[in-house]
Parts: C-alpha cells; sequence; structure tokens
C-alpha cells in the first residue's frame, strides 16, 4: 500500500525521504514551471521514477484541483508505536509533546503538525477514533510536516497523559473555563505534553481530569476562542519561547 | 445596501449589534435547536424582525450549505477612514494594530481577524487592492470578529507605515528570511504595527522598505513558515504577553 502527497511544497518536503521512501513523481504533461523543474531535477538525483500525466489524471489521483501539478507516491508512514516514540524522546533536552483530543478537520489538523514540527515538537499523539486521517488534505496543509513531525494514534488519550506523568512531564490542557490558570506566567520549562480539545467542543471531561493543569489564554475581544491552530500555535511557540 | 452574517456564533455576536445595526434574523423552517431558540429569544428581545426560511433559501442566500440554519441581515459597517481610528487609538495604552499585505484567503483573513479582536488590537489596515473583501465567509470564520474588531482599507499602505511611524509607532514586518532579526527577545512594548504578508509570498519590497525591523519567527523544524493566520496569531499574542 503507497500512499499519495501533492502540491509543490508537500512534494519537495517528501522527496528528502526523510521518513518514508518515496516511490514515484507523477507530474503533469506539458510545459514546465522552474519549481516543477527543480523537483524533477531532485527525483532524478534520488533515482526516483518520473511518468507524465494528463491534469485530469492528476486531479483524479489526488481527489482535488489543489494538485499544482505535482502528485508524490511514497511509502505509508511507519507506525512507530507511542510507547517507542517517548522512549526516543528521553534523551532530548526539555522535550514538548501535543496531545490532540478531537481534531477532525484536515485542515487544522495540518496545521497544527506544521506548528509541531516548526515549534521543535518531539512528538504528535492523537486519540485515534476522535481524529481525522492523515490523508493527503492534511499533508498539504502541513506544509510537509507530516513527513517529518512524528504522529502516533493511541486509543486511549487518558492512558497516554499518565505515561507522560510516569516519565516526569507535566500535561497542561488548553481550556477557556473557570477551572483554567492564566497561560502566561506558567512555567512551561522541563519535559511538558500540552493537550489540546476538538474545536467549539473542548476537552472531554475524562481527559481534562488527566491534565495536571488547566491553561487559558487571555481573551481581551468580543471572541471567546482561537481557532485550534492558532491556539496550539500560540501555545507551542510560548513553550518554545521559554526553551530560548 | 445590507450585509449577510451566517452561522450560530457569528450571528449571535452580530444580534448584540455593537458595531452595526441587526435588520433581520432569518431561520430555518422546522423544529428548532435549543441554540437557534436562544437567537430567536435574543432577536424578539431587542425587537429585531424574524422571518422562516426554507433550508434551501437560505443555502441560497449565505451561498454556502454552512449557515447553522440561521442568516442575519445587518446594516453594513460603518466606515470609518484610517486617520479616524489612528486617531481614536491615540488614548489606548501601548496600542497594538495590525497590517496585512495581501491576505486573500477569506479563511486566513478571518481567523485573523478572530485573532486581533483576542489579542485586544485597536485595528487592523489592509492594502485595499491585495486583500478579500469583508464577505459572509471571513464573518463566519472570524467567529463573529468582524463586528468588534475595526478594519480599514487604505490604497496604500506603504503611506499608512508613515502615518503609524509619525505616531510614534514602531513598525515590525513578519519575515522569514535573513534581513530579520530573531522574534523573542524583541522589546514589543509602546505603541506597535506587526504587519504580516501574503501567504507563501511574504511582504512585498515597498512595503518591507517602510518597516522599521523585520522579525522573524524561530523555525526549528523540516518547514520554512507558519500558515499566515498562525504566524499573526503567535505575534500578536507574544504582544500581549510583554504588556501583561
Amino acid at each position: 500500500m503507497s500512499q499519495l502527497i501533492y502540491g509543490i511544497n508537500p512534494v519537495r518536503e517528501a522527496l528528502k525521504g526523510l521518513r518514508r521512501k518515496p516511490l514515484e513523481l507523477l507530474i503533469r504533461q506539458g510545459p514546465t514551471s522552474p519549481r516543477l523543474a527543480e523537483l524533477l531535477a531532485e527525483a532524478r538525483r534520488s533515482g526516483v521514477p518520473i511518468r507524465e500525466l494528463l491534469r485530469q489524471e492528476l486531479e483524479q489521483l489526488a481527489g482535488t484541483d489543489q494538485h499544482q501539478g505535482v502528485v508524490l507516491r511514497v511509502e505509508p508512514l511507519p507506525q512507530m508505536s507511542f510507547e517507542e516514540l517517548l522512549a526516543r524522546s528521553a534523551d532530548a533536552d526539555q522535550p514538548v509533546w501535543l496531545a490532540l483530543d478531537g481534531i477532525t478537520d484536515p485542515h487544522n489538523f495540518g496545521a497544527i503538525l506544521r506548528n509541531a514540527d516548526a515549534a521543535g515538537c518531539q512528538g504528535v499523539v492523537v486519540a485515534k477514533d476522535r481524529s481525522c486521517p492523515l490523508n493527503a488534505t492534511v499533508a498539504k496543509t502541513s506544509a510537509g510536516a507530516v513527513d517529518s513531525i512524528p504522529v502516533c494514534r493511541v486509543t486511549n488519550l487518558a492512558r497516554a497523559l499518565e505515561q507522560f506523568k510516569g516519565k516526569s512531564y507535566w500535561v497542561y490542557g488548553l481550556a477557556g473555563d473557570e477551572g483554567a490558570v492564566p497561560f502566561y506566567g506558567t512555567d512551561l520549562s522541563g519535559p511538558v505534553v500540552i493537550v489540546v480539545g476538538a474545536e467549539g467542543k473542548g476537552l472531554r471531561p475524562n481527559v481534562r481530569s488527566h491534565c495536571d493543569q488547566l491553561l487559558s489564554i487571555p481573551m481581551l475581544g468580543q471572541v471567546s476562542s482561537l481557532n485550534a491552530s492558532v491556539a496550539t500555535g500560540v501555545a507551542l511557540f510560548e513553550a518554545l519561547r521559554q526553551r530560548l
């Protein structure tokens, strides 16, 4: 079983083959833009087979017209268990993990993975039955981060949070309500997990109760919350700021 | 000329009538959910006329099926000039403004307005010919912030930046490249403007040259940039953090 990546930036990232082998580059027939030519050259350098397709064929393959003339067939992502990834990050200085409790929108999921990669997260753990699959839309929106940031799906997110605690992580849940303390002023140094709930619904009670502390980002205007990917970005970059 | 707002949260915000008068509530015929009933009660309290429509009529009116059963007709936003808004924010302690140089995606634009409202911005100034209109999709994605955060369109963004400087603002451009200094560690206190460029393209050379300083958010992973709404959120909330 292979998977598909589309769009110029995601394909460029995936051609590096950091986490999975590129199998075949599918490119639109006809004149080639400089950016597509760059991808062709990179594929030739790496020995990745190239095939030309009609625009409609690419569109059908990608399931969207947002492919920008290029689709890459890749091996499926290696499925590393949460336990393996957690063990691997034991060597990191002040590791940061992200835990997602029900992000179902693929654009939000992709933007969140992009944040996690950019902010230097060790990995992302998601509740298996409450998350959208790692599909081509997620890959595109993640700007290729789907190939660099480890994502593991667990059956029981609350149990994963307890496993973090067993390794001396502090587990912080983002929540906008009364039980939460102000986000700014909180010490996020050391090993931390940031837990983010579903758009509109927030964290499930069972997941909330496994957080060491709930944190609320200040809301100074009329709106009561941020978009989930923005809230995640604000939280992860504050954790990064405290590490610089 | 009236304008339309759709979706439960945006309509709830707009019914408050903070910046423009609600003219008519259009609601789906049939059984009413508790959240819709709340909006109906609010409209009755405020004397806003109510009309029932078929689902297809609502969809046609909103131009989308994402209306959640409710559309509000409102007066157009009052067009305040940039000069008036700038004068008004002279009384603010350490005012923060946002300047957008070419955000054309309505979802990004909406999420950015939501950030600006949440982070307590004084206003948002956009380049008239390089921005998407304040349409119903922007209103929906902004979670109603379109009704609370002042937005002004200017013909010449570089000139607006110079007007800010004339009022002792510091103008910071977000940019990921070599001319930029690290974002963290920069003092964002006092009156500041954060300038954000187009997704993928960044700031135009002319706009860049009118910034006092270019700032780059650290990118620790494989991706080279953040989504525009996330980058804006990270920047605005860092400015807010320095004000708390």
